[in-house]
């Protein structure tokens, strides 16, 4: 039997309220030069410490072992969805993260502005780095010109620098398909093919790229530098099912930055926007705690840091969060989670695949006796290591969300 | 997707060295009669207490919950094969133990002179135990006489008292077959079957082991007492998928027992000869440095011991070992594993399931903040427990071998 169809048969309907509060890259390593102190650790956090002594602690494996998963997989198991089995492609990713809403089966692509000599080789993969408002001019040109590919909608978007993304909008299309780009200059733009050959969809969708192609390179032929462009990480929206059909939650994200909001609505939750600070962003859980089941928070800032390698600036991410987190407990949930989607180690400078610690507050979670939440402590907490797609299930079995599995 | 596939794919090429040094059988037990102390907790060890600082810990499982590996699929699981999936029969185990160099495809089996009556009736099924070296003539003479049946090579080769091995080489071979033994006395010698009786080239090897029965009985019929001989075990060389086509590691052993050679040739490792202790086999490390990205060296006296249940020598040989550990550590590689293929609990006197400890140390394990290496500390790792499997996933992870999975 299915693992997922048995918590599917054994879920009850309860009035619980779960929180997913993710510190984005939060876990990190104690190592020599930090004076073998993680950012958790030197922080001041009495909130969080507060929380801890009545929580259970435990790290999580964001995919499997070894694996450093991007922001797309490190979240897509946060909401309980096999990240392997349920893989979001790079154009997806980028898409999402300009804030274009897709729609299950939308085949999106990252684009870079290039240039192309007369024999159509690309002389130049990034158009002398154009600067954005020249990015936005042609996009703006593009899309005005090429709206519509037979029956399938066109959607251009532009993003930093040379980079832009195209979406495709129609019924019948798949991907991956191989990229539209040599990779390296000296060579012209090859054909965007399917990955798999014997996908009709796929086919349809490389014919529809090569008709875009066709459609769009004389609209900037004369554009110097940026006469032509390459087309990356094609694939379409995956169909995952809807988190409220799955976990009997009505979900809602209160993300700041566009790509953790499109990886929420990719599984179906409802965004509330407008806040721009975590303090704004807890008061507006307090404002529509009667309205949703479950709330997914996402706070940038330890990632951000980590990524930079600023173990100072990091510390304080995680003290600002701190602070603000009283606003949060005054609607206390009952399941309450603090996490990352994986670490950004300051001494990686990087997402990695080093388990994130996990804090679960609950009624009856129990208390590990853990005085702070830090890795080190976390690795002796009962909830052990596991892997992160299955912390939705103890999340719903704090809430009493389960019935007994048999008698 | 597979995930064996999905590192596959993720994996990039470095200049990475990795390091996998197995104390053999080192996990052991804290029991009220050893005073609550491991081995490697009463061992002085500075050198491995000095590395634990700046490690990560763990425990591993050899191949599942309860269960106790024979060395070969300890170490096929270190080399991150599954060890369920990728068995190696006893009849090979045996060859590769006696310095026999197989190849994918060869049948072994482990054989016992016996004594039979007239009637073929076995009356002793180790043939009053000769010795060594009337096993060691009744081999040559063997070996002599029936060097080939049909096209397929038959090499024999003695081993301790009454056992010996036979290897049958030609094409188109494949085991399991069942034993030629009745495994007690009063019964004749059966037939070899395949276990699975569907295989082509299973009935071929059977068939095979009738003829080489035919041809090898007549030849020691007059001798007494061993005037027979039983087949256990008969399996063939599995085809291992290549270790550097795996993991894009060049692999080299430095073991000084034949098993350990073998079982590390069995999947494509070369193996450097000639050193003896582990002093010799770290200066050989140390000499060959640039020429594999890939160690592995094996230390065999702390499963002897363990095997012995004398917790003495166990410490001793694990003090030994912590005092040569500095001539390894004048190359420090990029990841350094310090583990065994299974735990030899003194007081269970042989392998057994109790979770190995694992120490991975690399410029970015972190620090588990312990100060030592044993069983308890390792419980509090970061590395959690983990299936051995796994373990070379996380070094190639550690050593910045895979790419980030997905946007």
């Amino acid at each position: 039997m299915n693992l997922d169809s048995l918590y599917s048969e054994l879920t009850l309907k309860t009035n619980a309220k779960l929180v997913l509060l993710v510190l984005d890259g939060v876990g990190d390593l104690a190592t020599r030069e930090q004076g073998y102190l993680t950012p958790l650790e030197a922080a001041v956090t009495p909130n969080l410490d507060a929380l801890s002594k009545d929580s259970a602690q435990g790290r999580m494996i964001p995919v499997a072992p070894g694996i450093t998963p991007g922001s797309g997989p490190g979240h897509v198991a946060l909401f309980g969805y096999d990240p392997i089995e349920y893989q979001v492609g790079r154009g997806v990713i980028e898409a999402l993260g300009l804030g274009l809403e897709l729609k299950a089966g939308d085949v999106a692509a990252r684009a870079n502005f290039c240039t192309l000599d007369a024999k159509g080789i690309v002389t130049d993969r990034r158009a002398g780095r154009i600067d954005t408002p020249v990015c936005e001019e042609l996009c703006a040109l593009l899309a005005q010109k090429v709206k519509k590919i037979g029956a399938t909608e066109v959607i251009i978007k532009p993003g930093k620098g040379h980079r832009f993304v195209v979406v495709f909008r129609g019924a019948g299309l798949e991907g991956p398909l191989t990229d539209a780009d040599p990779h390296r200059e000296g060579l012209p733009v090859p054909d965007a093919k399917p990955v798999n050959p014997k996908s009709a969809k796929a086919k349809k969708a490389a014919k529809l790229v090569a008709e875009f192609y066709k459609a769009a390179l004389p609209v900037i032929a004369q554009k110097k530098p940026a006469n032509g462009f390459l087309l990356r990480g094609i694939a379409h929206q995956p169909a995952i099912p809807g988190f409220q059909e799955r976990y009997g939650l009505r979900p809602a994200c209160i993300a700041v930055y566009p790509m953790y909001k499109g990886l929420a609505q990719l599984v179906g939750m409802t965004k509330l926007e407008g806040a721009q600070t975590i303090g704004e962003q807890f008061e507006r859980y307090l404002a529509e705690y009667d309205n949703y089941d479950y709330f997914f928070i996402h706070y940038k800032y330890t990632d951000m840091h980590g990524e930079d390698g600023n173990f100072a600036a990091k510390r304080r991410a995680i003290e600002e969060l701190d602070a603000a987190l009283p606003i949060l407990l005054r609607k206390r949930p009952d399941v309450l989670v603090i996490t990352g989607d994986h670490s950004t180690p300051c001494a990686v400078k990087g997402h990695s695949w080093h388990p994130q610690p996990v804090l679960l507050h609950s009624p009856i979670s129990g208390s590990d006796k853990l005085e702070r939440f830090t890795e080190t402590g976390a690795n002796s907490g009962s909830l052990g290591v596991f892997e992160a797609k299955y912390l939705i299930r103890l999340m719903q079995a704090n809430a009493r969300m389960f019935d007994k599995f048999g008698a």
